[in-house]
């Protein structure tokens, strides 16, 4: 595994001359991925509501699914039983496996941190677990997953410096572990290995954020991740680090934004030279009414799409658009109906991939600022309706456990 | 609309000789309907976690919908404004709708009912409504239904016979109501008209049951329906009745066992000379993890099913059995994942549906008792599991207003 390896299975086809945007493909095992690309989340081993055909025809060419959720259930041996999780979950394309440390560290109370790994108590039956650089790499290993992600020490919005500080450092200390094992049981000169990214850490620290994006763009990884934003910063800030942080990392491998994101941030993030990106986002706002239109986010339970007839996005090919009317969809939400999830959620992922397809597209025809300046023009991300989603959600959380979770 | 009209559209193609099973078709102003047929019940305009083409592709034909929920959400005027029901949901097929007559007779506390009519308060809001004979007819007539029932008086098991008396012959002089009703607003001898069914009741009354059953032969009704049973009385109670009642319906007309049933209630309903059914059982016990193999009932999240990676019934040609293990099913369930809902709903009305092709197949060639003793020496209800499913059911119930609701 050298730079000039990770090199061969990324092609970048066309750069933007006015912005950082680039366009290519990822040649991973399980098939091409064209870039940007943005990846559904498969938390555990299921895009919530729909099946892998249906995310497959709403344009997605890979997915992610999280090492912390399928380590506590249904667990690596079921998964190995099975034959891996491409087979478990039906899903015969790519698989992007996190590594469990934005998933731990969101456990706040339930972890402890020490230079071996995390130790934390399981949410389902409070039982303790342990991840390492090591055992994150053989868990992946084991469920058969073609990207790889390092285990990383996360910190949130408002951290002390030194806390940032410790956890980049230890984010670097553990990447070089994870590699060294990943060697160990990973024949590097096979063509059909799976992949290890590093990922780049540093908090709000501009400093720290460029030593961690020089640390990771020195080591044979296959790719870089930007982990440690989408924490609960403010948007502004978020993109301020991204445009800076960005062109440090390897112009000539794939560069991966962690956790975002909406339409909005996917274009900037594109804008400044991201390639790959996963986020809850278009799912779970799907399921709690909030559908995307070219005009921006809209609450489909709202009282207006009562009696609208016609589809929530006219411009939409997805099987929501073409078969169902925005004022059926706000009866099956107003009634509850498990219907409604799945008909929300693909239209988002459509609606996502179509942004992405428009994205590659204009990147290679040279069109991309027009299409940039275009789509925010005409795009309202719709704080308020979003907040409305937001206050929904947290109140669907509280009670959970009755019925089926439609939350992640 | 006379008897003879009746007949017309209700051809019978063959007659068991052992038992009064008889085959046919419903030749209805959406499509032709084989018989015996299940219809699965779409409560709210949605047949819960599928979509039309899904219940399509279980072999289902003809579906229910609830009046009585439909005029409260998303109301009859928004229907109409739709285009109808058919428009509405996406479903251009037959559509049996009931009167609300049972609903209404659910909520209990909620009503009040007078030689008028039934007034009753909404589950939703509390707002107080009113059904008629005339007004059931109206909403039905207005949703675009294909099959109407007229409004009865639905008593429990266990009433006073003063109570079943007074049930029965109340429903049958708001049958004279519904049907004068009807052919105010019905051109009868349109042969694209709707139908309109009669419902016998009796409670459990023999007596009475007969009574009923003479009342309803007699008059110009599309079909005749047994109403009252499935109502809380012991299984080998319902079957005694309906082998007692059925043959008193007219034999050249559809009759119609509501709210029946399990695979072992539809195959001696059958029998008993029943040619169409509605039941939430098989959608219902599906979001429950309650899956139908050959081999009776099993829960699929039970441990037992944890590395079963084979499907849940290998005979089975249904997009779960061809494209899913019982241990992802087992997965999606323990997770609570919404895909498991759907993935048992669409396992569950394909057996069904496959059942009921074996069971009209299996009169035409003549071989139905020979079947029918082959399911029962096979299928075990599982009563166990099935009170398991119960409970969780009724755990869930009182939760239910968190997130999508998976109960009807």
């Amino acid at each position: 595994m050298t730079n000039e390896d990770a090199a061969e299975h990324f092609t970048i086809l066309a750069r933007d001359s006015h912005t950082r945007a680039r366009t290519g493909v990822l040649h991973t095992r399980r098939g091409d991925v064209r870039t940007p690309a943005f990846m559904p989340v498969g938390t555990q081993a299921a895009v919530k509501s729909v099946t892998p055909d249906e995310v497959r025809s709403t344009g997605s060419e890979i997915i992610l699914a999280n090492t912390y959720h399928l380590m506590l259930r249904p667990g690596l041996e079921i998964i190995q039983a099975a034959g891996g999780l491409h087979t478990f979950m039906a899903w015969p394309h790519p698989i992007l496996t996190d590594s469990g440390g934005f998933q731990v560290y969101s456990l706040a109370g339930l972890r402890e941190i020490t230079e071996r790994g995390v130790r934390f108590r399981s949410h389902i039956d409070g039982s303790l677990h342990e991840l390492t650089p090591e055992s994150a790499i053989a868990l992946q290993l084991g469920f058969g997953s073609d990207i790889i992600m390092p285990l990383d020490d996360v910190v949130g919005y408002g951290s002390e410096l030194t806390r940032q500080r410790e956890a980049a450092e230890r984010t670097h200390r553990w990447l070089l572990r994870a590699l060294e094992y990943f060697r160990t049981m990973v024949d590097t000169a096979e063509p059909s290995r799976p992949w290890v990214f590093g990922i780049t850490q540093g908090g709000f620290d501009l400093d720290l954020r460029r030593r961690s994006c020089d640390f990771v763009a020195g080591l044979p990884v296959d790719g870089c991740a930007i982990g440690g934003l989408s924490v609960g910063e403010p948007k502004p800030v978020m993109l301020a680090f991204l445009e800076e942080v960005a062109p440090l990392l390897p112009e000539d491998k794939p560069r991966y934004l962690m956790g975002v994101g909406s339409p909005e941030d996917l274009w900037l993030a594109v804008a400044a030279g991201v390639d790959l990106f996963d986020c809850v986002h278009p799912t779970r706002v799907a399921r709690h009414g909030g559908l995307y239109t070219p005009e921006g986010r809209v609450d489909i339970t709202s009282s207006r799409f009562r009696s609208h007839f016609a589809p929530v996005d006219e411009t939409c090919d997805c099987l929501t658009c073409t078969q169902f009317t925005a004022a059926y969809l706000h009866h099956l939400f107003r009634a509850r109906e498990l219907l409604a999830y799945r008909l929300a959620t693909i239209h988002n992922l459509r609606f996502i991939q179509r942004e992405m397809e428009r994205i590659r597209q204009s990147i290679a025809e040279g069109r991309f600022v027009i299409e940039l300046e275009e789509f925010r023009a005409r795009y309202r991300p719709a704080d308020q309706e979003a907040a409305q989603v937001q206050r929904r959600r947290r109140a669907g959380s509280k009670s959970g456990e009755g019925v089926g979770d439609i939350d992640e």
